[in-house]
Order: C-alpha cells, then sequence, then structure tokens
C-alpha cells in the first residue's frame, strides 16, 4: 500500500506544477510570507487577506482554503466564518490548523466549532489532537517527528523529514498549507496530505545537506520544493502503516 | 533618450545613498519585512504602521509614501486615507500599489478613488490595470517580464531583472516602495520610476548568478541593492523607447 | 566586574538552553517571523498573539513577556494593557521596547504610561531615551553602536556587534526580545539584559564574516545564536565600565 502512495503523491506533484493551483490562505500575521513563498516555491500561487468584506472574492478565485487560527482576533474570525461558509457552499476544499489552539480555551472552542463544519483535512501537533474530537470522515495529520496520517480506520507514517524544521517558525503552517494545495487537484484528501508531507519531508532532507543552522536552512528549504522533482519523492519517500492510531 | 535616462537612474542612486530619504509604507500584512529590508538596503529608512490615530505623525516624518492595498481592511483604509490626505496637504509624493484589486471588486472600486487623488506614480500588473482608468498626468508602471513605464505618450520598456523575482512573494510590493524611495527625492515621477525598476533589474541579475532557487535569490537580492553601485546603473541599463503604449 | 558579567552571561546561555524558557511577544507586525526565529534559535519557545480575547491565556503559559510598540493599534494598546496587568499579577518579567515612538507624541505618551508601570528593563535607541525619563529601578538598555546598560548607577557598555545589524529591520526588536528570555530564566534583570546584548553582539560578529550584505546577514545571523555556545561569549564579550551615564 505504501509504495503507490509515494506514486500517487509523485503524480499529484507533477500535476500541481502543471496546473499551479490557487490557494487562500486565512494566515496568522507572523508567517505568512513564508508560506507565500512555500507555496509558490512548490508551484501553486498564494493569495492572503482575511478582512470580512473582501475575503468571498478571494476564496471565489481561489480552487482550496487554508485556514490558520494563529493571532486570532475577531476580526480574523469574522473573515475565516466567511470564508468557511463561502468554500462549503462553492464546494471548495479547505483545511484547518488549531494553530496553539492548546494555548487558549477559546481557541479550542473555536477550533471544535470550525472541525464541526468538515475541513477535508485537519493538520495539528499532539497537544492540539488531543483537545480536539476528531469527525470520521476528516483526515487527520499529526505532524512531528514522523508525521501521521489517518482518515478513520486508515493510517500511515510518514518518517522523511529533518529537525531543524521544527526551530523554523512557521514550517508546521506551511505543511498545512502544502496540504490545501494538493486539496486544490481534486486529489482524495488522504492522498494530499500525503503528498504535502512527503513534499515538505524530502525538501527538508534535501535542505538540511547545506544548512548551517535554522537561519540557512530556511531558504534552502523554499529552494528545495522549488527544485523538488516527482522522482526525488519516489527515491526518498519513507511511508509506513501505522496501526498505533492517533 | 535611453542612454539619459541610465545616466540619471544613476544619479539618483548617489544622491538616494547620500540623503538617506525616509518612506513611509502603508503596506499590506504579508511582505512588510522584505519591503523594509530592501528600501533599507537601497539606503532608504523605511517606517510601517497604518494605525489611523499615529499615521499623520509617521507621514509628517517622511519624505515620500507607498500606499500598497494588499490585506486590506477598514483599519489600513482609514489609515490610507488619513495619510494620503496629509501627504496632500504637505505637498510629500506618494505612490499608488493597487496590489490584487482584480481579486476584488471593493478593492478595483477604492483604488480608483485613490487614483483621481493623484498619486505621482501608480505601480500595478497586467491585470490590475486592465480595471483602472489611467489620469494622464500620473506615471504608469506596469511590472512584469519587461517593465513598461509611460507618462502620457513618452513610454520606456525596461528588460532587466529575472525570472526568479516573480516567484518571491513581495518583489512587486518591494519595486513601487523602491519608486516612492526615489520620489521621497524630489526627482521628477518619471525618472524615479526609471530608476527603481532599473535597480531592483540589476540587483535581480546580479541575485540570479548565485541563487538555487527563490529561497537564496531572496537575501541574494538585498544583498545587492545593498552593494549596488552607479556604475551597475549604467553599465547593465536595458531601457528601449516602447511605442505599444499600456 | 566586567569579566564576572561575561561568566554569567555564559552560564545563563546554558541555562536557556536547558529551560526552554517560553516568551510571550506582543510584537509588531513587521518582524513576528524574524523576532520568533531569533528566540527559537537562541532556545526559547516563541508565541506572538496580541489580541485582547486571548492574551491572558497565552501570558499565563509564559515565562516573561517581552512588550514592543511598533505598529501600534488601538487593538494592539487594548491586548498590551491586558497583558501587562496579567504579567504584574503574576509576578512575570517584562521588558518594555517603545519602538518609534519618537515618532509620534501618542506614542512616547503610551510608552511613558507603561514605562510607570515598572517593566523589568527598557531597551531603546538614543532617540527615544531622550524622550523617556527612566525610573530608577528599571534596567535601561540603549542599543547603537555600542549597546550601553544601566542601573541606577551602575553601568556599562558593551562593545560587541557588526554594522550590518542596523540595516536588517527588527534586529533591536530581537534584541528585546532576547532580553525578556534571559529575564524568562528569574534572572537579575541586570545580567539578563547583559546576556543578551552579548549574545546578540557576538553572534553578529560571527555572521559578518560570512555576510555579503544585509541580506545574506540575517540568516547567518540566526544560525549564529542557534550555534552560539557559551565558550563563545566568554571569549569575545567586550564588556566595559560606563561612566558617561545614559
Amino acid at each position: 500500500m505504501t509504495a503507490p502512495l509515494a506514486e500517487e503523491a509523485a503524480r499529484l506533484l507533477e500535476r500541481l506544477r502543471e496546473r499551479g493551483p490557487r490557494v487562500h490562505c486565512l494566515m496568522n500575521t507572523v508567517v505568512r510570507k513564508l508560506v507565500a513563498d512555500g507555496l509558490s516555491a512548490l508551484g501553486a500561487v498564494p493569495s492572503m487577506t482575511d478582512a470580512p468584506e473582501e475575503v468571498e472574492a478571494f476564496v471565489g478565485k481561489a480552487d482550496a482554503l487554508c485556514v490558520n487560527l494563529g493571532t486570532l482576533d475577531a476580526a480574523r474570525r469574522a473573515g475565516i466564518d466567511r470564508a468557511v461558509a463561502r468554500a462549503g457552499e462553492a464546494r471548495k476544499p479547505w483545511l484547518l490548523d488549531p494553530a496553539h489552539c492548546d494555548y487558549s480555551p477559546a481557541r479550542t472552542a473555536y477550533a471544535a466549532g470550525l472541525l464541526a463544519r468538515r475541513p477535508a483535512v485537519l493538520r495539528a501537533n499532539a497537544a492540539e489532537f488531543a483537545l480536539l474530537a476528531m469527525p470520521e470522515d476528516v483526515v487527520a495529520v499529526r505532524t512531528g517527528e514522523t508525521d501521521r496520517i489517518a482518515l478513520g480506520a486508515k493510517a500511515v507514517a510518514i518518517s522523511n523529514g529533518h529537525p531543524l524544521t521544527a526551530r523554523v517558525t512557521g514550517t508546521g503552517c506551511l505543511s498545512g498549507a502544502l496540504a490545501a494545495a494538493f486539496l486544490a487537484l481534486d486529489a482524495p484528501p488522504f492522498a494530499a496530505a500525503v503528498a504535502a508531507m512527503l513534499a515538505l519531508g524530502v525538501a527538508a532532507q534535501e535542505a538540511a545537506t547545506t544548512a548551517r543552522g535554522p537561519g540557512s536552512f530556511e531558504p534552502a528549504l523554499i529552494d528545495a520544493l522549488f527544485n523538488l522533482s516527482p522522482e526525488d519523492i519516489r527515491r526518498e519517500a519513507r511511508i509506513d502503516h501505522d496501526q498505533s492510531g492517533l
């Protein structure tokens, strides 16, 4: 089962490069530039506003949505609510990243409400997952030293990547945005999530070969996403069945 | 006509380095750091707030203004309105960048209203220009593979630059901010726009000689702006008459 | 006196690496990513929201606070007020950086009000200090070509660092955040400030050995913070008594 997943990821990367899908991000204010650059390096076309009065027009232009709850405030919540409603009406796939929801009960509650509106994918870390009840029909991506991707009883573990990734602020947020870029191709959400984690993980391994620390790792990671080939994914993918559950 | 324009651009760069003009940016929330770093690398002094209660004081300290409509919301509109009014009273030059106004009818209308208040320069891409009626007395800068700069019937095309520039989020926004930095020297707006497009284009060519992708291109571009000499502009400028109109 | 200060700074760096203190930043919107990356490179764990409805929960999770007044608006002021009140109740140390308060009388007045609420440390440049009346019990850090750190009559000057630092937007803001990271170890505020200025200054010297301009200096600075050892601080520290007063 895992070799076909790597092959599917490689083909999705080819398709992404051909189509250049548009991804609208409701992104925290810390990492907007990194996420936009990462999407663009991979081959997608990012946009970023979350102003309530404009966000529906931007969602209308987009092929998928990435909703990230970092630096959440009333204005961003209003923008997110409208964007998710518009995505639902237009049947555009969206991903939820409940960034730092373990820091704030208000944010946990808001994340739970959004999860009930059925994103295609939820991306979170272990602490965030611990606070959220996963619907069976939402793909769960738990990033960490090993990335685990699950849909109901089906689960895989991806052990690509490099520890420096965690030292660069926003790489987790970027992983969610990359998954949204693959969702934008109308790929099955499980395959889209696998493709994104493989793309970022394989790129991180390449970046680490030249990096002298997290500062030089970041531009090297963007370069590696830009230069990443389907063949790199086929050759480097480390996917295993995962029975542990999330 | 084009050799004197390159010579004038080279002299404006010298003057910019001597004076260190202050440029206040009403900038979208994605690329503020890149724009500030690019202005600083060239030799200008950036500032960035758009809070309505403070922006007039910042405009008062500045020599020119860059108004960018990315991530537009009610608070940014209020700040922009006050800043443009204050710039008008104080006869300080300003540039308008209607970023992504082709994504949102509300933004197009707002951009049209600002254009009627007569910035010295409008910088936009082809899709954005298509939606805006250019006043005859505003310099039009259309960036793309070739940059075209026009004022009424007078028009030039600049073919410096490198394709990686378009893969780094915010380089278009930066080109507008650099034009504002040259406007801050009380240069004629047409000459200021030419100088900015040459500076960024020549720096991009230098950056591309070492870049391995858009990630390493970005710091190399900032380095190249920092190290750019008037002689580099004289030697590398590729300016042609342009009869095609905008 | 100065050799023991360098030794204390070296030991504080060791302690910081062991503990990984959490630093919550109420940071301007321009440099959030750089500040987060710099904190993370040094070994601290950053968080960033300033939304009034969530900031108290984030302060509750943090070991220290960095309050930076760049891009100040009504929402950020409300978040700052709540965060500082919460830090006071919980006796968590905080640092004030009145960024650009010399540009706006409203910001100067707000900074003066915060200073009266007794941060552990005030970090500012000469123009900002000139407008603020220092309480005797607050450590004053004046950054510039030489960094001066004073508490009442006790004062030292640190001459580490490199001129490229000033060409990268946000390095001053980062110096304040690093001081907050050392405050988070319950170090005496004077020693925490010395440790932060030494860490950034020694890292800057290392970064300058490879940088070709401010663009490549920035990732090199993050790498150098990541790779900085206590021994580097012991060997490179340049601290002198300062009798000039601030």
